[in-house]
């Protein structure tokens, strides 16, 4: 049986390092960025306007009814989104179907869930995440604490409200996964390797 | 430094048996109804008293407040399991000092912070808690899988009561642990193995 790992991950808690790790220490595929670019190659969109949808940049639920009436009002944005969501599901399977493999975010566990992959959720305190965001920003940004935990919580809110629109599950709720894993305290790269050994 | 895992469980997870079991793998302590027993020798209760105490069948917030007096009306009930919970407290942490322990429940995670322990949580799908309540029920016990569920979600609300009351945290919410484990579909024996190995 494959052996597929997916995982979720709060934005600033090294879940996207934690799964390159276990990737490189069971030596099989990881799908990160790689996604983004085989949906921008594929639709001939740009890979930052793909990746601005997939993280929920783009959600807004489509009209249904106003009055009594149904109108079936075309969105082009909403189109655009159903259309990029459709792209990752397609590429999301065709790499479970190749090999072993980690997908990071992109809603893979849902996605994946016939193939019965190993569902991880990656999180951490607040003062952890600001920490390591802080670390990874550019050298010319200079947000303060308070700014980088409203930066934090936006992009996860976005990440939340993409999952939910497209599984109907909550994002982070502990029941759509298999393991969560909090990072605060740890070290990734040893967790990396005690999470293979497990796997 | 003191190797402590303290494991809080959904009713039916299987986090009991995951928690003796990665003591046996470790050859460390384990505690589970010795807490029980200790806390009745000592304060000369019945073992079934206590344990229906620390399950949160007897939380009832205090009376505070009548119009705009203040009214420090003795509970006996109330003031019982506040002496349960010191009891409690006092034995866990001697528990903690004496040497490497595995703690399921009673609020271990919260008692021994300041021990920097590895908090666990263990839980599972509804449906396979079902099943393992029903594999360890009484030959005698002829309940439905609707009666079934009901109980345990009784149980469970009991333990979230307790622990929040005393620890103002909300029980099984991930960012109180280290480790949230999901036993629907794994074997509570290999896991544990694979857990040991971790520590």
């Amino acid at each position: 049986m494959r052996r597929i790992i997916t995982i979720g991950r709060e934005f600033g808690s090294g879940g996207r390092e934690l799964g390159r790790r276990i990737a490189e220490k069971l030596e099989i595929a990881y799908y990160d960025q790689e996604i983004i670019r085989e949906i921008a190659k594929r639709s001939e969109l740009t890979e930052q306007y793909v990746e601005q949808v997939m993280e929920g940049g783009h959600i807004s639920l489509p009209p249904i009814t106003i009055g009594h009436s149904f109108y079936p009002v075309k969105d082009p944005v909403f189109e655009m989104s159903q259309s990029v969501y459709q792209q990752q599901s397609s590429i999301i399977k065709e790499m479970a179907e190749r090999s072993d493999c980690v997908i990071v975010g992109r809603s893979a566990d849902y996605i994946l869930k016939d193939y019965h992959p190993c569902r991880l959720f990656v999180y951490a305190d607040m003062d952890d995440r600001i920490a390591r965001c802080r670390e990874k920003a550019p050298e010319n940004e200079h947000l303060s604490d308070k700014e980088m935990k409203q930066q934090i919580q936006r992009v996860n809110s976005r990440r939340a409200r993409y999952y939910k629109f497209y599984t109907g599950q909550t994002w982070g709720d502990k029941l759509n996964y298999d393991l969560c894993i909090n990072t605060s305290g740890t070290v990734i790269k040893e967790l990396a390797s005690m999470l293979a050994k497990m796997f």
